[in-house]
């Protein structure tokens, strides 16, 4: 029998409905491969917690149940940080990592997250080669955004998308009941990537229904022209309803909402933004004088379980799964992605795709899924994201309410 | 066998989660009752539109399945307005009403609505009774905000209160994952009545737990106190979440969300109000310099079918059809209203109340069920509610989205 390490497992980056699902796939299949597998660690608020001693032994400290529960818990179970490894691969924090590693028998690290955690992924990986380390690292991907290259999708955008979906055809019910004009704008996430924006496309109950107008941060916006279009709409139509990215910029590459003045920059330096729809929702009133309002869908498109997609579920747990054999075969550097398989049935299955890759890049929507004025997403797209929000995420109501785990201690005082 | 005669049913005022199943049930029980009811028209645009002839004749135009899809339909599948009759029993517009009644046949006529719904019941029953009409007429109660008066409760509630618990629970969820200090403001609606926002409190998953805060209009709002509140909360908690009613306003009875200069009117004169989660987040980050983000859940708190009460639901229907046998006992001038039974187990009763004393007052949630500090709710509130969003509305999921049933000229020009 060989000898047995620890794995060690960390979430970072922004939560999402499925991240959790992910970490039950990574904790399920270490323990049927006990055989090699030792312990599992989790990471505290990822590397950053990691790196100030801040882990827990899962399978001592979570029941079964709670382990159950993460299949259906929003948000990240573990924590989250943000933290950037330096580009200096002498920078003492690496040395600080694999110390840790190795005073705590960890052979095997995943790392669920989006863009900037694959960058920490490939970072630390290069560490690893440079210094001979046994330590293999491997990503599983998370995103809502689906901005990830080389996988044809990422869980959490799948439930992203179904709430979108639902939630616009949801407010167009309501947007519709009276006969007098008006118009809605969504605004909904993605700061450079329209994934999630052109899901709304979904909500259309029938060939030619509200949604009738979607923009997307991948063609570039003019306010004169989007004013035109809701006008013109507003000519045959009685409500019209509008989704926009929170990201859509004009043909200079200023966001829309910095004509607002309502900007601010994250920890990565990316700019935070909010208030597109507002702006917008002014701007109509102004020139259309009608009735307007714009709502923002918010971080509900990230935690709303209740609605996650059964597909996304399913797929996170898989890549977490994967991702744990993966390295079990030694590789490392490596995220883990999906492809189609070909066929008439929606099916998936999973490949390694190297991170260095995948970190800093950002898949965006093709142009020719968007329809040539710029204001409406085609077929192909529909086709793409249909497969990937079917199934409900039954059975965690309980007494009217969702059941969620929680660790005790992840609202204590200086954690 | 006695003459047979019509029924209209008209909705009217904002949109809900159940205000379609209340018109379901309306259907239903005239069915059964075919021995005294022939036809059931539907207003479009309520008693608006019907006094433009706007109207359908709801057998003959909605299938079987339409009307059970009614059940899970959010928003007003008729049509809503927001329609004042004339204080003058003078007013031409009396008599246009009646005539139409007696053109159709229509001696019972039944309107799904709130508070304005029901000034329009008191002053049409206040006509008929001036001249002696045989038309009888009963208001079915629907209100998200749980502010009319002589009933225990309101349909519409449960699924707002069922929401806001559940989405609640999922932005704290989400609001938990970093180490840093951050606070969260969810902004949920309630002009004068704190029902919706005092609902949050269900949020919790265990005594303690976020939100931390809950501010309703019940109680005057100071800006000093309130920032005095959310410090305290931070010197023990990471990740302080807050809810506030939009209608929260300072000991003078101004709106806080005013002093962001932000406020309009609707037709009936309401304040319409929007932006104080937003002007607290800024005074937030000015004073505390604390990450503060800012969440309105919108009309998400009145559509959002998938994740409607059952309890709410099918007393949506019961009102509905007790509304139709009280006309048919001649009734008239009358709200259904809900009278919860003494015993351990929940279980209410329908009663009529007179509609003049529930028009034009508003309900608002008792002061001795809100802590002394004005920033927190009791154990009776959370005794009142918890019953309320019992059971799932499930099984209207068809390809990953929610199936509604809908008018197909409800958006058509000029309609």
């Amino acid at each position: 029998m060989s000898e047995k390490y620890n794995l060690v497992v960390g979430q970072s980056g922004g939560p999402t409905t499925v991240i959790n699902a992910s970490l039950y796939g990574v904790i399920v299949e270490a323990a049927e491969k006990q055989d090699s597998i030792e312990k599992v660690y989790g990471m505290i608020n990822g590397i950053e917690g990691f790196i100030n001693d801040n882990y827990m032994d899962i399978n001592k400290e979570m029941s079964y149940d709670d382990i159950e529960l993460l299949r259906s818990t929003p948000s990240s179970y573990l924590g989250s940080c943000r933290y950037k490894l330096s580009e200096d691969m002498n920078d003492a924090t690496y040395r600080l990592i694999f110390e840790k590693f190795e005073k705590l028998n960890i052979r095997y690290f995943i790392y669920i997250g989006g863009n900037d955690s694959m960058d920490t992924v490939s970072k630390l990986t290069r560490y690893a080669d440079m210094t001979n380390s046994p330590v293999r690292i491997i990503g599983v991907p998370k995103t809502i955004d689906n901005d990830l290259m080389l996988t044809d999708h990422s869980p959490g955008f799948g439930s992203a998308a179904k709430y979108v979906a639902t939630t616009v055809r949801d407010i167009v019910m309501d947007a519709s009941v009276y006969d007098t004009k008006s118009v809605t704008i969504i605004e909904l996430m993605g700061r450079h990537a329209g994934w999630i924006t052109a899901s709304s496309v979904l909500a259309r109950k029938y060939e030619g229904d509200n949604p009738y107008l979607i923009y997307l941060p991948e063609v570039a916006f003019d306010i004169d022209r989007f004013i035109k279009d809701v006008s013109k709409c507003l000519e045959t139509k009685n409500n019209v309803v509008v989704c926009v990215s929170e990201g859509i910029k004009d043909s200079e590459g200023k966001f829309i909402c910095e004509y607002a003045g309502c900007t601010g920059v994250d920890t990565f330096g990316h700019k935070m933004l909010t208030g597109c729809g507002k702006y917008l929702e002014n701007i109509v009133k102004e020139r259309l004088e009608v009735k307007v309002r714009s709502v923002e869908l918010n971080v509900n498109q990230r935690c709303k379980a209740v609605l996650a997609s059964k597909t996304d579920v399913d797929e996170a747990v898989l890549a977490g799964t994967y991702g744990v054999d993966a390295l079990l075969e030694q590789k490392t550097g490596c995220m883990v992605a999906f492809e189609r398989i070909p066929g008439k049935e929606y099916e998936i299955r999973c490949k390694l795709v190297d991170c260095s890759e995948v970190c800093n890049r950002e898949k965006v929507v093709s142009r020719e899924w968007i329809n040539e004025d710029g204001n409406d997403i085609g077929k192909e797209f529909i086709d793409y994201a249909k497969p990937l929000i079917i199934g409900e995420n039954e059975g965690i109501i309980k007494d009217g309410l969702p059941m969620y785990v929680y660790r005790k201690d992840n609202n204590a005082k200086g954690m």
